[in-house]
């Protein structure tokens, strides 16, 4: 390999809507049931979960697949399609493999309400953070185009506080546990009777 | 977009040799730094750290970036190009965007030594872990074209453990801390004098 050269790479994914519980974890056993170690993520489940601009993935899953530290997403935005305003106590890290959109982040979430947001132009093959407990959204303002991007966060589940607006007071935002696409494998501990 | 649909990802990739060590974190204050968040990958810095056949880039790293739970790597290996045999106790997901090879996995990492790994054929779009503390490597076995895959990891910086062979004691694997990639970013404590 030259040491400047370009490089393509392509990454060609079936989506099929197969969102089955039966795909859950079952506590990491999964790991070690021979062949599904290696999976065709054309063949994981897909769905918009009532956004109907909304494509998500679950590559690699807490509640799916039994990681317990990281978790790995595949999400598209269709044109004007955005993600809530939200901020959450984990990393998240982008990758933007197709299209082009804007970031909007409020850096003073350390205030009552985050305020009006940054704004960053996000564009193929970028990539960028969401720094922890700051408020942000990711917005495809191309009309032209999807937006398909990698998500990877720290510490899954995800648990993420999400708001209305930029004004909205973060005693006010809403905490989203499961998010959506954690709800069909969450399973709510077994009451206590005692 | 439709319920069954081909979307068709491609991430452009523009190597450029500019390991410098002005890359390196302060600490986490790039987070701050206003145009810098968003990045482009043709941009980092690449390297094949003294092995011809592989190319590193890391999109977001602890010592680089000053992420500090998760760190994501891009990592191309030439044919017949390999990983180090190795293991660690963070956890690693894998995602090959373009390429074929095997992925060696050896599950018994509780036995004195790795013991002869379990062979997993890999390709274009097809996701996999390595178990925490299983001893792996990636191959590309593929005599036609480069191996293009993502890393995530848990918890970096990592330290893996690194074997000659399958049948090397866990007692004489090498650790390399920090690995190839950290090395340039990487500041000893200060030695305390009293």
């Amino acid at each position: 390999m030259g040491v400047q050269s370009v490089i393509f790479f392509s990454l060609t994914l079936l989506f099929c809507l197969k969102a089955e519980a039966s795909h859950c974890s079952t506590h990491g056993r999964e790991q070690h049931a021979g062949l599904r170690l290696v999976k065709n993520i054309s063949e994981l489940p897909q769905d918009n979960y009532g956004s109907p601009g909304l494509s998500h993935i679950t590559i690699a899953g807490s509640f799916l697949h039994g990681i317990k530290e990281v978790e790995l997403w595949l999400q598209t935005l269709a044109p004007g399609w955005r993600t809530p305003i939200n901020r959450h106590s984990c990393e998240e890290v982008f990758v933007v493999l197709k299209g082009s959109g804007t970031l909007y982040l409020a850096p003073n979430s350390h205030l009552e309400y985050p305020g009006q947001p940054q704004e960053f132009p996000i564009f193929t093959n970028c990539t960028f953070h969401a720094p922890v407990n700051e408020a942000h959204q990711v917005w495809n303002t191309n009309q032209d185009e999807d937006l398909h991007f990698l998500v990877i966060i720290s510490r899954p589940p995800i648990k993420a506080f999400i708001y209305d607006d930029w004004f909205m007071p973060h005693t006010a935002a809403n905490l989203k546990f499961p998010i959506f696409w954690d709800e069909q494998c969450f399973q709510t501990p077994a009451k206590d009777e005692l």
